[in-house]
Protein backbone atom coordinates (compact mmCIF):
# COMPACT_ATOMS: atom_id res chain seq x y z
CA UNK A 1 0.00 0.00 0.00
CA UNK A 2 1.09 3.62 -0.90
CA UNK A 3 1.98 5.92 1.66
CA UNK A 4 0.05 9.27 1.19
CA UNK A 5 3.62 10.98 0.69
CA UNK A 6 4.59 8.52 -1.99
CA UNK A 7 1.19 9.22 -3.82
CA UNK A 8 1.98 13.00 -3.87
CA UNK A 9 2.96 14.93 -6.73
CA UNK A 10 6.35 16.17 -6.29
CA UNK A 11 5.88 19.67 -5.82
CA UNK A 12 2.81 18.94 -3.07
CA UNK A 13 5.65 16.76 -1.14
CA UNK A 14 8.12 19.81 -1.34
CA UNK A 15 5.95 22.38 0.00
CA UNK A 16 4.32 20.16 2.41
CA UNK A 17 3.59 21.73 6.23
CA UNK A 18 3.24 19.77 9.66
CA UNK A 19 0.95 22.09 11.69
CA UNK A 20 1.70 22.58 15.14
CA UNK A 21 -0.89 25.50 15.72
CA UNK A 22 -2.45 27.52 13.78
CA UNK A 23 0.67 30.21 13.05
CA UNK A 24 3.48 27.52 13.85
CA UNK A 25 4.26 24.68 10.88
CA UNK A 26 7.55 22.29 10.32
CA UNK A 27 8.64 22.15 6.75
CA UNK A 28 11.68 20.10 4.82
CA UNK A 29 13.68 21.33 2.09
CA UNK A 30 13.22 18.56 -0.99
CA UNK A 31 16.29 17.35 -3.18
CA UNK A 32 14.12 17.07 -5.78
CA UNK A 33 13.85 21.18 -6.18
CA UNK A 34 17.66 21.95 -5.05
CA UNK A 35 19.56 24.69 -6.78
CA UNK A 36 23.20 24.85 -7.45
CA UNK A 37 23.28 26.43 -3.84
CA UNK A 38 20.44 25.32 -1.97
CA UNK A 39 16.56 25.33 -2.60
CA UNK A 40 14.74 26.61 -5.61
CA UNK A 41 13.92 30.10 -4.33
CA UNK A 42 10.36 29.24 -6.07
CA UNK A 43 9.43 26.62 -3.99
CA UNK A 44 10.72 28.64 -0.80
CA UNK A 45 8.34 31.02 -1.84
CA UNK A 46 5.70 28.70 -2.39
CA UNK A 47 6.05 27.10 1.06
CA UNK A 48 5.64 30.78 2.80
CA UNK A 49 2.22 31.20 0.68
CA UNK A 50 1.64 27.37 1.60
CA UNK A 51 1.24 28.84 5.61
CA UNK A 52 -1.25 31.40 4.55
CA UNK A 53 -3.34 28.91 2.85
CA UNK A 54 -3.27 26.40 5.58
CA UNK A 55 -3.94 28.84 8.22
CA UNK A 56 -7.56 28.72 9.29
CA UNK A 57 -8.19 32.87 9.62
CA UNK A 58 -7.25 33.17 6.31
CA UNK A 59 -9.27 35.58 4.13
CA UNK A 60 -9.59 35.29 0.35
CA UNK A 61 -7.11 34.51 -2.19
CA UNK A 62 -3.57 35.66 -2.58
CA UNK A 63 -3.54 38.62 -4.35
CA UNK A 64 0.40 39.25 -3.63
CA UNK A 65 2.97 38.10 -2.45
CA UNK A 66 6.75 39.45 -1.47
CA UNK A 67 9.54 36.91 -0.50
CA UNK A 68 12.36 37.92 1.16
CA UNK A 69 15.54 35.41 0.95
CA UNK A 70 17.97 36.67 3.48
CA UNK A 71 20.08 34.04 4.17
CA UNK A 72 21.48 30.41 2.87
CA UNK A 73 18.70 27.80 3.66
CA UNK A 74 20.44 24.42 4.78
CA UNK A 75 19.35 20.94 3.45
CA UNK A 76 16.52 20.00 6.24
CA UNK A 77 13.76 20.95 8.20
CA UNK A 78 12.71 24.41 9.01
CA UNK A 79 9.74 25.98 10.96
CA UNK A 80 7.10 28.52 9.44
CA UNK A 81 5.51 31.16 11.55
CA UNK A 82 2.75 32.70 10.10
CA UNK A 83 0.65 35.77 11.36
CA UNK A 84 -2.36 38.28 9.69
CA UNK A 85 -0.84 41.58 10.71
CA UNK A 86 -4.12 43.07 9.67
CA UNK A 87 -7.66 41.67 8.66
CA UNK A 88 -9.84 44.62 7.12
CA UNK A 89 -12.81 43.46 5.60
CA UNK A 90 -12.18 42.42 2.41
CA UNK A 91 -8.35 42.30 2.46
CA UNK A 92 -5.93 40.40 4.77
CA UNK A 93 -1.94 41.48 5.25
CA UNK A 94 0.48 38.84 6.43
CA UNK A 95 3.75 37.93 8.00
CA UNK A 96 5.39 35.03 7.28
CA UNK A 97 8.55 33.98 8.65
CA UNK A 98 10.98 30.61 7.54
CA UNK A 99 13.34 30.16 10.94
CA UNK A 100 16.16 27.65 10.83
CA UNK A 101 19.18 27.17 13.17
CA UNK A 102 17.38 29.67 15.71
CA UNK A 103 17.09 32.62 13.18
CA UNK A 104 14.99 34.17 10.07
CA UNK A 105 16.67 32.60 6.49
CA UNK A 106 13.85 34.01 4.12
CA UNK A 107 10.45 35.98 4.81
CA UNK A 108 7.32 37.02 2.95
CA UNK A 109 4.75 39.07 3.29
CA UNK A 110 1.41 38.73 1.50
CA UNK A 111 -1.67 40.43 0.65
CA UNK A 112 -5.00 37.68 0.65
CA UNK A 113 -8.21 39.63 -0.62
CA UNK A 114 -11.83 38.75 -1.23
CA UNK A 115 -11.78 39.62 -4.78
CA UNK A 116 -15.32 40.41 -6.80
CA UNK A 117 -16.30 40.66 -10.84
CA UNK A 118 -15.69 44.17 -11.93
CA UNK A 119 -14.38 46.37 -14.49
CA UNK A 120 -11.64 44.30 -16.48
CA UNK A 121 -8.88 45.49 -18.89
CA UNK A 122 -5.23 44.21 -20.11
CA UNK A 123 -2.85 46.68 -20.81
CA UNK A 124 0.15 44.86 -20.89
CA UNK A 125 0.67 43.37 -24.07
CA UNK A 126 0.01 39.14 -24.78
CA UNK A 127 2.49 38.41 -27.44
CA UNK A 128 1.79 36.31 -30.09
CA UNK A 129 4.12 33.23 -30.36
CA UNK A 130 4.36 29.57 -31.71
CA UNK A 131 2.02 26.89 -29.72
CA UNK A 132 3.71 24.70 -26.97
CA UNK A 133 3.42 21.77 -28.69
CA UNK A 134 5.34 23.11 -31.79
CA UNK A 135 8.63 23.42 -29.57
CA UNK A 136 10.90 21.21 -28.05
CA UNK A 137 11.47 21.03 -24.55
CA UNK A 138 14.84 22.68 -23.08
CA UNK A 139 16.59 19.81 -21.59
CA UNK A 140 17.10 19.99 -17.61
CA UNK A 141 20.48 21.63 -16.47
CA UNK A 142 22.17 19.06 -14.56
CA UNK A 143 23.53 21.27 -11.80
CA UNK A 144 20.43 22.64 -10.83
CA UNK A 145 18.09 19.55 -10.19
CA UNK A 146 15.09 21.78 -9.67
CA UNK A 147 15.18 22.82 -13.71
CA UNK A 148 13.83 19.11 -14.49
CA UNK A 149 10.84 19.32 -12.64
CA UNK A 150 9.50 22.11 -15.39
CA UNK A 151 8.60 21.59 -19.32
CA UNK A 152 10.34 24.73 -20.33
CA UNK A 153 9.63 25.34 -23.92
CA UNK A 154 11.61 28.26 -25.32
CA UNK A 155 10.54 30.68 -28.00
CA UNK A 156 13.24 33.14 -27.47
CA UNK A 157 16.57 33.99 -25.02
CA UNK A 158 16.80 30.85 -23.43
CA UNK A 159 20.07 28.16 -23.46
CA UNK A 160 20.61 27.13 -27.30
CA UNK A 161 18.13 30.08 -28.47
CA UNK A 162 20.61 33.16 -28.11
CA UNK A 163 18.14 35.58 -29.91
CA UNK A 164 15.91 37.28 -27.62
CA UNK A 165 13.41 38.62 -29.56
CA UNK A 166 14.68 42.32 -29.93
CA UNK A 167 15.09 42.68 -26.23
CA UNK A 168 18.19 42.29 -24.74
CA UNK A 169 17.55 39.75 -22.05
CA UNK A 170 14.49 38.84 -22.84
CA UNK A 171 13.04 35.50 -23.08
CA UNK A 172 10.04 34.05 -24.22
CA UNK A 173 8.82 30.44 -23.00
CA UNK A 174 5.87 27.94 -22.53
CA UNK A 175 6.33 26.68 -19.10
CA UNK A 176 4.42 23.96 -16.59
CA UNK A 177 5.30 21.77 -13.76
CA UNK A 178 6.91 18.80 -14.44
CA UNK A 179 5.57 15.87 -14.11
CA UNK A 180 1.88 18.32 -14.83
CA UNK A 181 -0.13 19.41 -12.23
CA UNK A 182 -3.38 21.36 -12.05
CA UNK A 183 -2.90 25.17 -11.43
CA UNK A 184 -3.05 26.67 -8.45
CA UNK A 185 -1.60 29.82 -6.66
CA UNK A 186 1.46 27.58 -4.87
CA UNK A 187 2.55 26.14 -7.69
CA UNK A 188 2.35 29.70 -10.05
CA UNK A 189 3.84 31.33 -7.00
CA UNK A 190 6.59 29.26 -7.62
CA UNK A 191 6.72 29.66 -12.08
CA UNK A 192 7.20 33.06 -11.31
CA UNK A 193 10.32 32.31 -9.76
CA UNK A 194 11.33 30.07 -12.42
CA UNK A 195 12.62 32.54 -14.92
CA UNK A 196 16.88 32.44 -15.56
CA UNK A 197 18.70 35.36 -14.01
CA UNK A 198 18.33 37.45 -17.04
CA UNK A 199 22.34 38.27 -16.16
CA UNK A 200 22.46 35.16 -18.11
CA UNK A 201 20.71 35.77 -21.11
CA UNK A 202 22.53 39.29 -21.46
CA UNK A 203 26.02 38.31 -21.23
CA UNK A 204 27.92 34.93 -21.74
CA UNK A 205 29.46 34.66 -18.30
CA UNK A 206 28.77 32.41 -15.82
CA UNK A 207 28.40 34.41 -12.21
CA UNK A 208 27.52 33.91 -9.12
CA UNK A 209 23.52 35.05 -8.43
CA UNK A 210 21.29 35.17 -5.71
CA UNK A 211 17.34 36.67 -5.77
CA UNK A 212 17.37 38.69 -3.08
CA UNK A 213 13.50 39.46 -2.65
CA UNK A 214 10.73 38.49 -5.24
CA UNK A 215 7.37 40.03 -5.70
CA UNK A 216 4.46 38.74 -7.45
CA UNK A 217 0.87 40.46 -7.74
CA UNK A 218 -2.00 37.16 -8.91
CA UNK A 219 -4.37 38.67 -10.94
CA UNK A 220 -6.52 34.83 -11.51
CA UNK A 221 -8.86 33.85 -9.37
CA UNK A 222 -8.90 29.70 -7.78
CA UNK A 223 -11.31 29.19 -9.98
CA UNK A 224 -9.74 30.46 -13.27
CA UNK A 225 -6.34 28.96 -12.02
CA UNK A 226 -8.63 25.45 -11.57
CA UNK A 227 -9.81 26.24 -14.96
CA UNK A 228 -6.29 26.03 -16.31
CA UNK A 229 -5.50 22.08 -15.10
CA UNK A 230 -2.11 21.66 -16.55
CA UNK A 231 -1.81 23.53 -19.54
CA UNK A 232 1.24 24.72 -19.96
CA UNK A 233 1.51 28.61 -19.52
CA UNK A 234 3.53 31.70 -21.55
CA UNK A 235 6.28 33.82 -19.51
CA UNK A 236 7.69 36.39 -20.71
CA UNK A 237 10.58 38.22 -18.92
CA UNK A 238 13.23 40.81 -19.24
CA UNK A 239 15.53 42.59 -17.18
CA UNK A 240 15.97 46.29 -16.11
CA UNK A 241 18.62 47.44 -15.27
CA UNK A 242 22.00 45.92 -13.97
CA UNK A 243 24.75 47.57 -11.70
CA UNK A 244 26.66 47.98 -8.03
CA UNK A 245 26.20 44.27 -7.62
CA UNK A 246 22.40 44.21 -8.62
CA UNK A 247 19.75 43.83 -11.14
CA UNK A 248 15.86 43.50 -11.42
CA UNK A 249 13.92 41.79 -14.02
CA UNK A 250 10.14 41.68 -14.54
CA UNK A 251 7.88 39.11 -16.05
CA UNK A 252 5.01 38.67 -16.87
CA UNK A 253 2.66 34.82 -16.73
CA UNK A 254 -0.07 34.12 -19.49
CA UNK A 255 -2.12 30.93 -20.35
CA UNK A 256 -2.52 30.16 -24.15
CA UNK A 257 -5.81 32.51 -24.64
CA UNK A 258 -4.13 36.02 -23.19
CA UNK A 259 -5.51 35.89 -19.88
CA UNK A 260 -2.92 37.32 -17.34
CA UNK A 261 -2.47 35.18 -14.40
CA UNK A 262 0.40 37.05 -12.67
CA UNK A 263 3.13 39.79 -12.70
CA UNK A 264 6.46 39.21 -10.96
CA UNK A 265 9.07 41.37 -9.92
CA UNK A 266 12.30 40.52 -8.21
CA UNK A 267 15.41 41.90 -7.86
CA UNK A 268 19.19 39.89 -7.74
CA UNK A 269 22.45 39.80 -6.67
CA UNK A 270 25.66 39.09 -8.94
CA UNK A 271 29.29 39.32 -8.29
CA UNK A 272 31.09 41.10 -10.65
CA UNK B 1 14.84 83.29 15.67
CA UNK B 2 13.22 80.31 13.31
CA UNK B 3 12.64 77.03 14.63
CA UNK B 4 14.49 73.91 13.25
CA UNK B 5 11.23 72.98 12.42
CA UNK B 6 10.28 75.98 10.46
CA UNK B 7 13.59 75.58 8.53
CA UNK B 8 12.93 72.44 7.14
CA UNK B 9 11.78 71.68 4.22
CA UNK B 10 7.81 70.50 4.16
CA UNK B 11 9.08 66.93 3.12
CA UNK B 12 11.64 66.44 6.34
CA UNK B 13 9.32 68.20 8.86
CA UNK B 14 6.58 65.38 7.60
CA UNK B 15 8.75 62.34 7.37
CA UNK B 16 10.55 63.65 10.88
CA UNK B 17 10.71 60.52 13.91
CA UNK B 18 11.50 61.27 16.91
CA UNK B 19 13.98 58.30 18.76
CA UNK B 20 12.36 56.68 21.88
CA UNK B 21 15.08 53.84 21.58
CA UNK B 22 16.89 52.61 18.40
CA UNK B 23 14.12 50.88 16.89
CA UNK B 24 11.56 52.57 18.23
CA UNK B 25 10.60 56.19 16.86
CA UNK B 26 7.77 58.44 16.89
CA UNK B 27 6.20 60.29 13.92
CA UNK B 28 2.92 62.60 12.85
CA UNK B 29 1.06 63.07 9.70
CA UNK B 30 1.20 65.79 7.31
CA UNK B 31 -1.47 68.51 6.51
CA UNK B 32 0.80 69.28 3.38
CA UNK B 33 0.47 65.72 2.15
CA UNK B 34 -2.91 65.00 2.91
CA UNK B 35 -4.72 62.39 0.46
CA UNK B 36 -8.14 62.73 -0.65
CA UNK B 37 -8.56 60.40 2.76
CA UNK B 38 -5.44 59.92 5.34
CA UNK B 39 -1.67 60.68 4.25
CA UNK B 40 -0.11 60.74 0.81
CA UNK B 41 0.76 56.89 0.80
CA UNK B 42 4.63 58.10 -0.39
CA UNK B 43 5.16 60.07 2.54
CA UNK B 44 3.98 57.18 5.04
CA UNK B 45 6.35 54.95 3.00
CA UNK B 46 9.70 57.02 3.03
CA UNK B 47 8.61 57.47 7.22
CA UNK B 48 8.82 54.09 7.24
CA UNK B 49 11.96 53.90 5.30
CA UNK B 50 13.26 57.00 7.22
CA UNK B 51 13.42 54.90 10.73
CA UNK B 52 15.95 52.57 8.59
CA UNK B 53 17.70 55.64 7.21
CA UNK B 54 18.15 56.94 11.29
CA UNK B 55 19.09 52.98 12.58
CA UNK B 56 22.59 52.86 14.10
CA UNK B 57 22.93 49.16 12.91
CA UNK B 58 22.00 50.07 9.07
CA UNK B 59 24.17 48.51 6.79
CA UNK B 60 24.61 50.31 3.29
CA UNK B 61 22.11 51.97 1.42
CA UNK B 62 18.30 50.90 0.85
CA UNK B 63 18.44 48.43 -2.03
CA UNK B 64 14.67 47.34 -2.14
CA UNK B 65 11.01 48.84 0.09
CA UNK B 66 8.12 47.11 0.08
CA UNK B 67 5.33 48.95 1.59
CA UNK B 68 2.08 47.44 2.77
CA UNK B 69 -1.09 49.90 3.51
CA UNK B 70 -2.71 47.67 5.73
CA UNK B 71 -5.77 50.31 6.86
CA UNK B 72 -6.84 53.75 7.10
CA UNK B 73 -4.16 56.03 8.72
CA UNK B 74 -5.89 58.86 10.91
CA UNK B 75 -4.56 62.22 10.92
CA UNK B 76 -2.41 62.65 14.32
CA UNK B 77 0.43 60.80 15.84
CA UNK B 78 1.69 57.05 15.49
CA UNK B 79 4.64 55.09 16.56
CA UNK B 80 7.34 53.34 14.40
CA UNK B 81 8.95 50.39 14.90
CA UNK B 82 12.40 49.00 12.85
CA UNK B 83 14.27 46.04 13.42
CA UNK B 84 16.76 44.25 11.33
CA UNK B 85 15.54 40.60 11.01
CA UNK B 86 18.52 39.38 9.25
CA UNK B 87 21.87 40.91 8.91
CA UNK B 88 24.60 39.33 6.30
CA UNK B 89 28.11 40.27 5.26
CA UNK B 90 27.08 42.75 2.37
CA UNK B 91 22.96 42.90 2.69
CA UNK B 92 20.57 43.15 5.74
CA UNK B 93 16.66 42.52 5.59
CA UNK B 94 13.86 44.85 7.56
CA UNK B 95 10.49 44.79 8.80
CA UNK B 96 9.24 47.90 10.06
CA UNK B 97 5.98 48.58 11.38
CA UNK B 98 3.73 51.86 11.88
CA UNK B 99 1.22 51.43 14.88
CA UNK B 100 -1.71 53.34 15.60
CA UNK B 101 -4.26 53.15 18.22
CA UNK B 102 -2.28 49.76 18.91
CA UNK B 103 -2.73 48.11 15.80
CA UNK B 104 -0.33 48.26 12.71
CA UNK B 105 -1.82 50.42 10.02
CA UNK B 106 1.10 50.33 7.95
CA UNK B 107 4.16 48.12 7.71
CA UNK B 108 7.23 47.86 5.05
CA UNK B 109 10.03 45.23 4.33
CA UNK B 110 13.32 46.93 2.94
CA UNK B 111 16.71 45.29 1.84
CA UNK B 112 19.74 47.39 2.60
CA UNK B 113 23.26 47.10 0.85
CA UNK B 114 26.83 47.65 0.39
CA UNK B 115 27.32 48.80 -3.37
CA UNK B 116 29.76 48.49 -5.20
CA UNK B 117 30.74 49.31 -8.96
CA UNK B 118 30.12 46.22 -11.11
CA UNK B 119 29.51 45.64 -14.56
CA UNK B 120 26.41 47.72 -15.54
CA UNK B 121 23.65 47.80 -18.22
CA UNK B 122 20.32 49.70 -19.00
CA UNK B 123 17.77 47.63 -20.81
CA UNK B 124 14.63 49.44 -19.89
CA UNK B 125 14.07 52.11 -22.70
CA UNK B 126 14.69 55.95 -21.57
CA UNK B 127 12.15 57.77 -23.65
CA UNK B 128 12.92 60.58 -25.80
CA UNK B 129 10.86 63.55 -24.31
CA UNK B 130 10.42 67.58 -24.55
CA UNK B 131 12.97 68.77 -21.70
CA UNK B 132 10.97 69.95 -18.64
CA UNK B 133 10.93 73.69 -18.74
CA UNK B 134 9.17 73.65 -22.02
CA UNK B 135 6.42 72.08 -20.76
CA UNK B 136 3.85 73.84 -18.05
CA UNK B 137 3.30 72.98 -14.68
CA UNK B 138 -0.05 70.90 -13.94
CA UNK B 139 -1.99 72.62 -11.39
CA UNK B 140 -2.43 70.90 -7.66
CA UNK B 141 -5.33 69.14 -7.39
CA UNK B 142 -7.24 70.53 -4.63
CA UNK B 143 -8.92 67.36 -2.67
CA UNK B 144 -5.32 66.11 -2.93
CA UNK B 145 -3.17 68.65 -0.93
CA UNK B 146 0.20 66.56 -1.59
CA UNK B 147 0.06 67.31 -5.44
CA UNK B 148 0.76 70.84 -4.46
CA UNK B 149 3.67 69.98 -2.72
CA UNK B 150 5.61 68.67 -6.36
CA UNK B 151 5.84 70.06 -9.76
CA UNK B 152 4.44 67.89 -12.11
CA UNK B 153 4.93 68.33 -16.04
CA UNK B 154 2.86 65.99 -18.13
CA UNK B 155 3.67 65.23 -21.81
CA UNK B 156 1.12 62.51 -22.19
CA UNK B 157 -1.23 60.91 -19.46
CA UNK B 158 -1.59 63.77 -17.85
CA UNK B 159 -4.96 65.73 -16.48
CA UNK B 160 -5.43 68.03 -20.04
CA UNK B 161 -3.21 65.66 -21.55
CA UNK B 162 -5.53 62.49 -22.61
CA UNK B 163 -3.02 61.19 -25.01
CA UNK B 164 -1.37 58.65 -23.86
CA UNK B 165 1.36 58.33 -26.12
CA UNK B 166 -0.23 55.01 -27.76
CA UNK B 167 -0.28 53.30 -24.41
CA UNK B 168 -3.44 52.35 -23.18
CA UNK B 169 -2.70 53.84 -19.32
CA UNK B 170 0.51 55.34 -19.70
CA UNK B 171 2.12 58.70 -18.11
CA UNK B 172 4.84 60.44 -19.16
CA UNK B 173 6.16 63.71 -16.49
CA UNK B 174 9.09 65.08 -15.22
CA UNK B 175 8.55 65.37 -11.43
CA UNK B 176 10.65 67.12 -8.39
CA UNK B 177 9.26 68.02 -5.20
CA UNK B 178 7.68 71.65 -4.60
CA UNK B 179 9.17 73.79 -3.38
CA UNK B 180 12.84 71.73 -4.60
CA UNK B 181 14.63 69.65 -2.58
CA UNK B 182 17.89 67.78 -3.48
CA UNK B 183 17.04 64.00 -3.98
CA UNK B 184 17.94 61.61 -1.94
CA UNK B 185 16.48 58.06 -1.41
CA UNK B 186 13.64 59.17 1.22
CA UNK B 187 12.15 61.96 -1.39
CA UNK B 188 12.34 59.14 -4.37
CA UNK B 189 10.82 56.26 -2.28
CA UNK B 190 7.84 58.91 -2.11
CA UNK B 191 8.31 60.30 -5.45
CA UNK B 192 7.92 56.79 -6.78
CA UNK B 193 4.16 57.02 -5.49
CA UNK B 194 3.06 60.26 -6.47
CA UNK B 195 2.31 58.30 -10.31
CA UNK B 196 -1.90 58.86 -10.48
CA UNK B 197 -3.48 55.30 -10.17
CA UNK B 198 -3.52 54.04 -13.88
CA UNK B 199 -7.57 53.58 -13.52
CA UNK B 200 -8.01 57.33 -14.08
CA UNK B 201 -5.83 57.45 -16.79
CA UNK B 202 -7.60 54.39 -18.56
CA UNK B 203 -10.81 55.71 -17.88
CA UNK B 204 -12.71 58.89 -17.44
CA UNK B 205 -14.64 57.99 -14.41
CA UNK B 206 -14.08 58.64 -10.54
CA UNK B 207 -14.10 55.32 -8.35
CA UNK B 208 -12.73 55.06 -4.56
CA UNK B 209 -9.26 53.53 -5.09
CA UNK B 210 -6.60 52.46 -2.43
CA UNK B 211 -2.86 51.62 -2.97
CA UNK B 212 -2.61 47.82 -0.95
CA UNK B 213 1.00 47.34 -1.85
CA UNK B 214 4.13 49.13 -3.25
CA UNK B 215 7.40 47.40 -3.84
CA UNK B 216 10.13 50.01 -5.07
CA UNK B 217 13.96 49.07 -6.38
CA UNK B 218 16.43 51.90 -6.16
CA UNK B 219 19.34 51.50 -8.99
CA UNK B 220 21.04 55.16 -7.66
CA UNK B 221 23.76 55.48 -4.57
CA UNK B 222 23.37 57.86 -2.65
CA UNK B 223 25.97 59.74 -4.41
CA UNK B 224 24.61 59.42 -7.29
CA UNK B 225 21.04 61.17 -6.23
CA UNK B 226 22.85 63.85 -4.25
CA UNK B 227 24.65 64.84 -7.53
CA UNK B 228 21.31 64.94 -9.20
CA UNK B 229 20.31 68.26 -6.77
CA UNK B 230 17.11 69.17 -7.14
CA UNK B 231 16.18 68.91 -10.72
CA UNK B 232 13.35 67.00 -12.20
CA UNK B 233 13.14 63.13 -12.69
CA UNK B 234 11.40 62.06 -15.57
CA UNK B 235 8.63 59.11 -14.43
CA UNK B 236 6.98 56.48 -17.21
CA UNK B 237 4.00 54.69 -15.56
CA UNK B 238 1.24 52.39 -17.02
CA UNK B 239 -0.69 49.58 -15.67
CA UNK B 240 -0.34 45.94 -16.99
CA UNK B 241 -4.18 45.11 -15.67
CA UNK B 242 -7.41 45.88 -14.16
CA UNK B 243 -9.94 43.22 -12.51
CA UNK B 244 -11.57 42.00 -9.60
CA UNK B 245 -11.40 45.05 -7.89
CA UNK B 246 -7.20 45.31 -7.89
CA UNK B 247 -4.79 46.54 -10.76
CA UNK B 248 -1.44 46.94 -10.85
CA UNK B 249 1.20 49.42 -11.94
CA UNK B 250 4.98 49.73 -13.10
CA UNK B 251 6.96 52.60 -13.60
CA UNK B 252 10.44 53.84 -14.42
CA UNK B 253 12.11 57.07 -12.47
CA UNK B 254 14.87 58.34 -15.08
CA UNK B 255 17.30 61.73 -14.62
CA UNK B 256 17.80 63.61 -17.57
CA UNK B 257 20.58 61.73 -18.69
CA UNK B 258 19.07 58.91 -18.95
CA UNK B 259 20.20 57.54 -16.16
CA UNK B 260 17.69 54.85 -14.30
CA UNK B 261 17.09 55.89 -10.77
CA UNK B 262 14.49 53.49 -9.40
CA UNK B 263 11.90 50.89 -11.18
CA UNK B 264 8.53 50.73 -9.04
CA UNK B 265 5.52 48.38 -9.29
CA UNK B 266 1.96 48.49 -6.99
CA UNK B 267 -1.01 46.74 -6.92
CA UNK B 268 -4.28 49.01 -6.37
CA UNK B 269 -7.62 48.19 -4.99
CA UNK B 270 -10.25 50.00 -7.15
CA UNK B 271 -14.43 49.90 -6.61
CA UNK B 272 -16.35 48.66 -9.54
Amino acid sequence: METPEASMHVFDAAIALSKHDDNTYTGHTSAAYGNMVGPFGGVIGATLLNAVMCHPDRLGEPLSLTVHYAAPIADGSFSVHARAVRTNRSTQHWFIELIQAGEVAAFATAVTAIRRDTWSATDAAFPHVPPADSITPTPAIPAAAWTACYDMRFIDGGPGTPDTGGHPSQSRLWIRDQPSRPLDFLSLSAICDAFFPRIFVRRPKWVPIGTVTLTTYFHASATQLAAQGNSPLLGVARALHFGKGFFDQSAEVWNADGVLLAATHQVVYFKE
